[in-house]
Order: C-alpha cells, then structure tokens, then sequence
C-alpha cells in the first residue's frame, strides 16, 4: 500500500467532519511541573466510541464507493478500532462484520454489538482470525478495513493533527502511543506535512517493543509475544507503519507497565479524565525522559477512555 | 445578610476572571437517551482545584479592600472549600488559615497545605470549629468567608451560569446537588437574572434530606444527622440559602446513595470524566424524575472532581 499524504488527511477531515468530535485539548500546572515542559493534552478519549479509532475507522468507511458500501465492511478486533468501524458503519447505514476471538472482553464484545455489528466469532489464534476474515469476505463482498495497516485509517488518525496545532500555538512536539503504528504513522504524516521540523515521539511498553526493536534494527521484528497491561498495543507494528515511523524519524521511548499505571493516576487526578491505560503510556514516557524534553511544547494524544471500572490497575 | 442579586454575580465574573477557568460544557447522546432529555454538562470538575468552589472563594478573596486583604482569610472547611479558599488567596498572596476537624481526610489536609494554608486543627465538633475560628480571628483579625451563607462565595458560584447560558443555548432548566445552598442560591439568583422562566431543580441525598424538609415545612430544618456516601453534601442548609431556594422555587429533588453511585458509574463511563459522588446526584435525581424533564434542554452541574481513587464507591 501507497503512504497517505497531507492532502489525504486533508480529505480525510473533510469527509469526517459530520460524524466525528473536535475534541478538547486540556492543560494541567501540575503534570507541566511534573515533566518539566508545556504539555497539550489531545483528549481522543472524548471522541465519538471513547478513542481516536473512531477517525480512521470513519475515513474508510466514508472513502469507499457506493458499490463497494453496499457489501459493509469487516476488521477483525475485538478493542477499539472494531467498536469504531461498527460505529462509523452506523453512520453510513452499511453493515459492519467483526471478527472476535474467543476470550474477548465482555463489556467490549457488547459495545461492539451495542454499536450494530455483526459479531462472528473464531478461536484466539491469527490464522483463525484470517480464515474466519477470508471466509466472511467470500460470504459477503464486505471491504477490510485494517485496524493500523491501511492507508485510510492513517490519514483518519492524522486528522487529530490538524486540530491540534489549530488548537494550541507553536506546538514543536509530539508524541503518541505506538501500538501497530496507524496513530504514529498518520500523525507523523501530517505533523511533518504542516511543520517539518516538528519532533516526533512514541511511547512502548517494554513488554510489546517490537517497534523499538525493529527500528533499532534493518527489519521488522514480529516475533514477540507481547506481555503488557496496555490492551490497546499489543499489536505488531505494520509494514508500512513501520515505514513511515523510519522516513518521520520516530523517536520511540519504551515504559514499563508500573511507569504506565503510575502516570495513569496522574492523569486521572490532576486533568479529572478517565482515560485508558494504554493512553498513560506517553506521560509514562515524558517522565521517564525529562532531560529529553525540558522547556519543550508537546502535544500528548490521549488515546481512549473505555476503562473497566472494577478493575482499575492499582 | 443580603442575597446578592445579579449584578453581584456579573462582578464576581470580571473580579475572578484572571485566576477561574471557563469550565468546558460536555455533552452525551448515551445519556440524553436514558434521560428522556437534552442535557448539557457544565464541568466543574475540571475548575482550578477541581470543584467550582474556587469562583465563590475567588470572589470573596478579591472582594476584600486592601486592609482587611492584609489580615488574610479564614474558614472552617476540610473539602473542597477549604482548598479553593487557600488557592483563592494564594492569587492575591494573602493568608489562608483554614480549621481542620480531627479525623479530616488526609489527601485533602494535604491538599490544602500544598495550596498554602495554615492549617489549624480542633476536635471535631461544631462548637470546637467555631472556638478556634474565633480565637484565629481574635489573633490575626482574619476575614471569614464560610462556604456557603455568604454573600460573596453565592455570587461568585453563580457566574458558572453566566457562562453556561452562554455556552448552551435554549436551556429550560437547571440542576445543582444541594448541600449548605451556597452554588443552589448563586445559580439561581443568576439563572432567574437572566430568564425569569428558567426552571430551577435541585438534588439532595435522601440521608442529609433538610433542604427538602425545610423547604416542606415552615422552618429551617437543622436538626438532622447527615448519613449519606456525599462527603460534600452533609452541611445543613444556610439560613440566606433556604431564604434564596424559597424565593427562587428550587425544586428540590432527594435521591438514595445507590441512585447516586449508579448515576456516577455512568458519568464516568459515557462522559469519560472523574467526577466526585457528590457530583452524581443531579444525575440520578434526572433518571428518577423522567416524567418531569422529558424533552427538557437541562444545565447540570457536575460540581467537581476530587476523589480517592483507592476508595472508589462500587
């Protein structure tokens, strides 16, 4: 697949404006003392679905031709981006077909159905998730819509950038978490489109570092078995994520869970948003690198916000 | 005391206009369905000190002529109020000596003293408070500024409505929680300023239900012992504030602690915003009166945000 440009996450924003919200960007004196720099709080927990997928997920939705609408769409992911397309689907009226292995949460398979997808359901392995995909497609004709490695989505997930540095003067940082990449790459696209000297970040947990790993290397590392409390980064980095991580020189930062759970709290305390653990990875990483970013202006994407609240992690 | 009208309040809102934040309106299609009604979230949790406390202790700060500014403020507050007040004087660099009964929480002690107080601690009875508030006021001639029967601390709890009005159009109706009145007088007197017909709701946990008593009966109820989860709803009604809700017909709403910790799971789930329990009544006094707002456009004050995260009520 071709890399979106600017001009797509241009589009991209035209063609979401209806559905999707302008989220806030949110301050906090405290967490700026804290990291020792300005910090602009990009709060996707607050958009449409509680997190950013909902921008990419409604992009592809609403790029597709009225013949290809007509057959829907099917993801396989059982997180956020699966809730997204059953929502973005809703807003063009076509059907949405959500792979879910055995073993997903609760609360999230019956937001999902909540939202109006057609939940099928495949045992926990990757090659179920493709057959069960590939024999859905056969069925239906519905379009894939990747979670992260698709052009689309990329340029949906960029939009937030355009809103942000709209919203907040002489931002000359950013950071996101970095999970399959879709986040990274279209915001590192847009970010470096608008402002080419913009430093970009991303925040790892050290138990699913396989973007660490593979661009401190020449390939792309997929054989590690994730081990992190961030449901939402589990993901392997896709292949032109990766790509586009390595042309916009991401620099990532990886954290540990108890660094993540610990700046979690912070969020939920001092900026009063619930948002999700995988979100607390970037201020988890601020932290941990305060020489790195002293005196600096960061826009700090807050991902999502579904939490389960009886099991908070800590 | 004189009820402040709302001059007072437009004054209080150019006197605290430097330090308060314009708190953000929210909205949420998921609770305006179980609503049966257009609502429109005016977060005061996310004021400065994370509760709209800050506006009536700003504008009590800011009222005070130069001299009487220069012997300090003082109150006998352990909450919210008590923060605010020491936040509020930190703006004009004045001191706040705020009395603390023993057995106060300790995350808002230490709230407090990190915002600059001197705290002073007594036994923790009502007469013990009022022994030391006058023997502070006797050593350092410290104006009292009470939480809530004080002209000032209504009128500057009243200028969120300014701005809420503003912010929403066509509201109909507006819902506080209901403790000393202080932010059901201020919003009222500035509501019923503005729109004469604008309804005015109120809601108070059944287990510190002496605004509803008294404004049953043909006196100020005051003989009751608050038993109810909302720290920040156990004050007894203020003489000026039962003579406000009177004149201003408050419709004073009583939910149980169960209506209210479901009504602060959903405000956490579809608004994604940590809000304290107290906070959650105006919802649940909604949910339990749908025939009586159905189709109404609601201003509903979501009063702020200050929790243990360690002792959540579910």
């Amino acid at each position: 697949m071709k890399l979106p440009t600017l001009d797509d996450v241009r589009d991209a924003a035209v063609r979401i404006a209806p559905y999707a919200s302008v989220t806030p960007v949110m301050r906090s004196p405290a967490l700026d003392a804290l990291a020792g720099a300005e910090l602009f709080f990009k709060c996707e927990n607050l958009q449409r679905g509680g997190a950013f997928k909902f921008r990419g997920a409604c992009n592809a939705v609403w790029s597709l031709d009225e013949i290809e609408a007509a057959h829907g769409v099917v993801t396989h992911s059982s997180g956020n981006h699966g809730n997204a397309l059953a929502l973005a689907a809703g807003t063009r009226g076509i059907a949405a077909h959500v792979i879910v292995p055995d073993g997903a949460v609760r609360a999230k398979l019956d937001a999902i159905a909540a939202a109006g997808a057609v939940i099928h359901r495949c045992a926990a392995t990757q090659a179920a998730r493709e057959a069960k995909a590939a024999e859905v497609q056969a069925a239906t004709r519905a379009i894939m819509v990747h979670p992260y490695a698709d052009a689309r989505v990329m340029a949906g997930q960029g939009t937030l950038v355009l809103e942000l540095l709209r919203q907040a003067e002489a931002i000359d940082t950013l950071i996101t978490p970095v999970g399959g990449g879709g986040l990274s790459a279209g915001c590192s696209i847009a970010a470096h489109g608008l402002d080419p000297s913009l430093r970009m970040l991303g925040a790892e947990p050290k138990g699913a570092d396989d973007a660490w790993q593979s661009l401190h290397s020449d390939h792309r590392v997929t054989d590690i078995v994730p081990d992190t409390i961030c449901d939402g980064l589990r993901a392997i980095i896709g292949e032109p994520n990766l790509l586009a991580l390595r042309d916009h020189r991401v620099d990532v930062l990886t954290v540990s869970d108890d660094e993540t759970i610990a700046a979690m709290r912070l969020l939920w305390t001092h900026l009063k948003l619930v948002v999700e653990v995988s979100s607390a990875t970037v201020l988890a990483a601020l932290l941990a690198n305060r020489a790195k970013i002293a005196g600096r202006r960061i826009g700090v994407v807050l991902t999502g916000g579904n939490v389960d609240l009886d099991a908070l992690p800590w």
